[in-house]
């Protein structure tokens, strides 16, 4: 698929009649020049779409976007790193409201037009009052070309930027899509994972977005874990401005299709970037189920395996440990028959009928040895199938998340808390 | 509770009428000396009962077992440590037969009437050549005062062998509960978790042990979490052969209430040693759900929070990170409103109506530096509440973890491999 998309510099700035720029306002620590302060704005009104968090437990930044997104089309997204605006009341949904405003008015847009962000620590108010000087400088910076500084101004933990964008032909029309993501640690399937925004200056109306926006994220964001953990905070924003003057796609016509595909593909390579970026990761891990009875069986035996802490560990130690996977798909709930069940790491069986296969261990230690290699889990029972994509758990992983104290540190420095 | 029952010495061995040896056959490295092969038996017919993994791959002793306590009851328990004799196909259900025909024949038993346990490294056959020499020793050994040594026998990972013994009155009649338990990793609720024997000299009838066990393991077993990896071979295990003298005793009368009172405290306190000698643990934390509109929201809350990566990352650095405890009660898929959530950390509150708290950081931060702790969460949504017993998640369990290779290594060497 990868073929029929050309890639192109320039991130979320690259398709047509977007500008961007990113800022520092010393979010996390003031004493530290560092990007944590974004804006996207489309020239033109764009068909919008998105998917949030499945948690109860809400940032105020998404429960503010959610009901923009339902009131009509977003034109821009304004995102800050270092401070996630979850678990602050309702002093956080004025806080998410006024970087709404700070950028509405001078942009001339009405408040629901703009979506925000925030990631970063939970449970510590907005520092404001180093947010809100710094709008001017901002909106002063807007310019084509500053894509990739929107992807640096997001990330956390991350250990480095993530962005992707790519140029394709819609019949007569080339169009773009960019995208840039964030996250490395609370990632976790079941929901629209981590900050995304997408720009794209193909002419798609809003429900097609819409229903492309779901149906691609169930199968790139929604497939990767992690550490298990959901966050408060996770956003997918979709902006389709129409400036590559194509005409408007048809829906369902062959032009959604292609889009879609390339809309798919832009996902998955960016939630792929998320767990190769993972927290102290040290393996990329395919994992296909095949054979299953359901969708869901499938789903559930991929979601165990990737998610037992076990497991991750013997990825961690290069260690190709076949009992620990078919234990994990044992307690998954999905209907399996331990007998039936195949292992292959790297196309290497390693178990065969639930039973140790006769693979050297040899060959086996050198496939798990790689950065990135699959594990298939054939089920032998239907033909239902399902894939995701996990990491390792290290040892740094664990200390890297034992204290969020310095943050605590900061705020009461900042008369917060 | 504690008071109305004497703790005695003894283990497994201390109630009346049962004989215990443990022995060492090297099963994990011939070179060492460790105890690591056990046996229970009862010299008058019992009452049993048993909970089993709801894994569905299940080990081959389980599968014996299971069918064994269907048929009638139990009367001996042999068990070994160092290979699970789990995903080993039909020559896994051979080997268990074989250990229980080895004790079976000379004890003048049916195979039926013997349980049989494995724990340790799963996919690799047992090395029974190593075994089957060692049954005349293990039999000879049979006396009164090795309870202590069966404890000794089952660990694994285990720092130490868990074990009590306790005597109380049930009217005139004096009577014992003694109990061991091994378990380390692969520590998760949903099930009867890792190996536990319990024998007693009480005359309880079948049935009313039945029921007794099955909710005795539901708040005590099945309440623990240490890495939220279910084993394949979790088992628990009663004898009760009524060798104490006193007469049966009748369905829910006093003495049933009482007895069932007496294992609930047995189990609870064995399932609280497995958490405090958790693999690579430091910490010792109680979670208390309250205020949830049902037992089962009480029950995904405390799920969720006990098995959270990152909270459990925070208790390991002494961080009391209430944010991370509420987004985890976000996504525990309960009812919950966030508004409403209240987290009290050692009876301080921590966070109140989903804000944050004015309790003093530093006093928050001497609470979770103590080894235990309790975390009361409240819904303050209804009156329905849930306990669960957790532990930290440590580097060093990861590390820990990383790789069983070396057993790989001498399954070759013994041509298991």
């Amino acid at each position: 698929m990868d073929s029929q998309f050309t890639r192109i510099k320039g991130g979320v700035g690259a398709p047509q009649g977007f500008v961007t720029s990113a800022i520092s306002c010393g979010i996390k620590n003031p004493a530290v020049e560092r990007l944590d302060l974004a804006l996207i704005v489309s020239e033109k009104p764009c068909a919008s779409a998105g998917t949030f968090t499945t948690n109860r437990v809400k940032a105020a930044p998404v429960r503010v976007s959610q009901s923009h997104l339902r009131k009509g089309n977003l034109r821009a997204i304004v995102a800050n790193s270092g401070n996630a605006n979850a678990c602050t009341g309702v002093q956080g949904i004025r806080d998410a409201n006024a970087m709404c405003d700070a950028v509405a008015k001078p942009l001339k847009l009405k408040r629901s037009e703009i979506g925000v962000c925030s990631t970063g620590v939970i449970g510590l108010p907005m520092p404001m009052v180093r947010v809100e000087p710094k709008f001017p400088e901002l909106l002063e910076k807007l310019g084509p070309k500053n894509g990739p500084d929107v992807a640096a101004a997001i990330i956390t933990s991350d250990t480095h930027a993530k962005e992707i964008a790519i140029s394709f032909d819609l019949g007569e029309h080339r169009v773009r899509i960019g995208g840039c993501v964030k996250g490395a640690g609370m990632i976790s399937p079941s929901m629209a994972t981590m900050l995304c925004f997408i720009t794209t200056d193909a002419n798609i109306p809003t429900e097609s977005l819409r229903k492309g926006v779901l149906e691609c994220v169930e199968s790139s964001f929604n497939r990767i874990t992690i550490d298990g953990d959901m966050s408060t905070n996770d956003t997918v924003l979709v902006l389709a401005n129409g400036a590559s003057g194509m005409p408007s796609a048809r829906r369902n016509s062959s032009a959604c299709k292609q889009f879609r595909a390339a809309l798919q593909f832009v996902m998955l390579e960016l939630a792929k970037a998320v767990v190769r970026d993972g927290e102290r990761v040290t393996k990329f891990v395919t994992v296909d189920v095949v054979g299953a009875r359901t969708y869901l069986d499938a789903k559930k035996v991929a979601e165990a395996v990737c998610k037992s802490a076990l497991v991750k560990a013997s990825w961690n130690g290069g260690d190709p440990n076949w009992g620990r996977i078919l234990h994990a798909v044992g307690y998954s709930r999905a209907r399996i028959r331990e007998e039936l069940v195949d292992i292959h790491i790297a196309g290497k069986a390693a178990c065969i009928g639930g039973l140790q296969a006769t693979t050297p261990m040899e060959e086996l230690r050198a496939a798990v040895a790689e950065p990135e290699f699959t594990i298939t889990i054939d089920l032998n029972q239907g033909d239902a199938d399902y894939t995701m994509y996990s990491s390792d758990l290290s040892p740094e992983y664990i200390d890297f998340n034992r204290s969020e104290y310095a943050y605590w540190k900061q705020a009461r420095k900042d008369g917060l808390v």
